[in-house]
């Protein structure tokens, strides 16, 4: 590893899976010197710190502000909105401060929450959102390749220091990720479709049918395609309902778009519209081939 | 193997995975001595020869009805539906017939087929479904451990011969599924939730997606989640609509069931109803769970 790093000081709030591996990733390619774990939880800074994740934690945010020059908040969405509120009034007429970015699934409530109590766009806040996890979560789970061939997208907006987004994009660079830059509106739309819908969907039916009176045939002769089709159901019910309610807007709207579509190919099973279900199902089922197709050469 | 086999003659009508996987396994264990292939492309029914999983082929009915002790017909639903108008007739009066059993994912339907073109239950027709499939398809993956350790429903009725229910679950249990018994309108019921529903909605979803104005961005950013949900929606678009038209009544009731849960989880995301919504996350979750460690139980 290069002696000369990007950045000397990085901090981490929130010590989990993410911002473990961002870490682990860091660490690995010299982009930064020191790694300061900050949390609420003790056990779990000792732990990154056993593990070498990180090199020194502390409990005490001003430590962390004086010191890092960049702060990831690696957090779920509604605690990164509570941080925000905690961090960014003290930046408030400072000259030097550190960048702050984020990793949250929701970028719009956090663009509201940083300006209201920052009073304008705070210049050095960077918002972004790397598209990767794993079933597994916590330090222990953390991965230093766990960004690689993955997407990250970022949401600068008018305000934002340049040199302020252009380090944010060289950190995840860094890691091996493909970075990608998206309004704030759109990030959040596009996520509510893909991954924000597809829980609540999962959700509504696991709990449809274990709430029915034969939940038990059900599930004792459901098999590999409704396991499949469900694992996302498995997810932490915490940080989902903390994204459903951060990004409602857009949910909402995916929820609608959805129930409009099920609605539609509803009649066409209950006219016996063999064409009509045809039609549907085979181009729903080219777009997914497709969709698989970009899946396989990215993962190349 | 032994040379005392349970039947003599064995015709498969529609040589594909299930029918090809069947064969085979009953040839490894020795419960038919030969096996007749029927179907309408000689192509597929040639291939199977040469693949060894049948021995003969034929494209004459009557051949089959005449030499087979069972058929087993192993076509999707609706046209398992339309083999039954053209084999049942000949049974009328007949005092010595084969034994007909079926592999289709709808019961209800053919049952209603059988008894109007037989004008009564036909004794010997044993209507099953072996709950077991592969992304695969085609004479080609078939697979002689396909039901292992699968589960395969028999939904005798009134007017059965036990003799020929027996035979067919006899049949079943020697190639290691394990056979269960249901009334028709139970498995009906379970399979459009489990699986007939499921299908539904992922064909809906990719559709959605597909035609709307961020369609490139949506299926750029979706990851692995997303893929598992929509993995249903690569599935064959034929059978799919036969299964939905075969199952309209059970899938219209599944779906509303779905759209009535839906509409309370949108309710509460409209309201910011953070407990309503950890409270049914929570539960879906735990359900899955519960799924994952059965099925998990069950691969041992």
């Amino acid at each position: 590893m290069s002696n000369s790093h990007t950045v000397e000081n990085i901090a981490i709030v929130g010590l989990g899976l993410i911002g473990g591996s961002l870490a682990r990733a860091l660490r690995k390619n010299g982009f930064a010197r020191r790694f300061i774990g900050y949390g609420h939880r003790k056990p779990s800074l000792e732990r990154g710190v056993e593990l070498g994740v990180i090199d020194c934690n502390t409990l005490v945010l001003d430590e962390i502000i004086a010191q890092a020059d960049v702060i990831v908040i690696a957090t779920p969405t509604l605690v990164a909105s509570e941080m925000l509120k905690e961090i960014l009034p003290r930046m408030i007429g400072q000259s030097h401060t550190p960048i702050i970015t984020d990793v949250a699934s929701v970028k719009g409530s956090l663009l509201d929450t940083a300006k209201a109590v920052f009073g304008s766009m705070p210049p050095r806040l960077v918002l972004g959102h790397p598209i990767a996890g794993s079933e597994r979560s916590g330090v222990d789970a953390s991965d230093e390749n766990l960004f690689e061939n993955h997407r990250v997208i970022l949401t600068p907006v008018e305000g934002n220091e340049p040199d302020a987004v252009e380090l944010i994009r060289v950190m995840w660079e860094s890691t091996g990720a493909e970075v990608i830059d998206m309004q704030v509106a759109e990030h959040d739309a596009v996520l509510a479709a893909t991954s924000h819908l597809p829980h609540v969907l999962a959700y509504a039916l696991v709990d449809a049918l274990a709430q029915s009176d034969a939940s038990e045939d059900i599930f004792r002769f459901a098999a590999g395609g409704f396991r499949d089709f469900t694992r996302i159901a498995s997810s932490d019910p915490v940080m989902w309902r903390d994204i459903s309610i951060a990004n409602k807007k857009a949910l909402l709207q995916s929820i609608d778009m959805f129930s409009d579509r099920l609605e539609i190919l509803r009649k066409k099973v209950e006219d016996d519209d063999s064409d009509g279900l045809l039609e549907i199902f085979s181009r729903a089922k080219e777009a997914r081939d497709e969709f698989a197709a970009i899946l396989a050469a990215r993962s190349k």
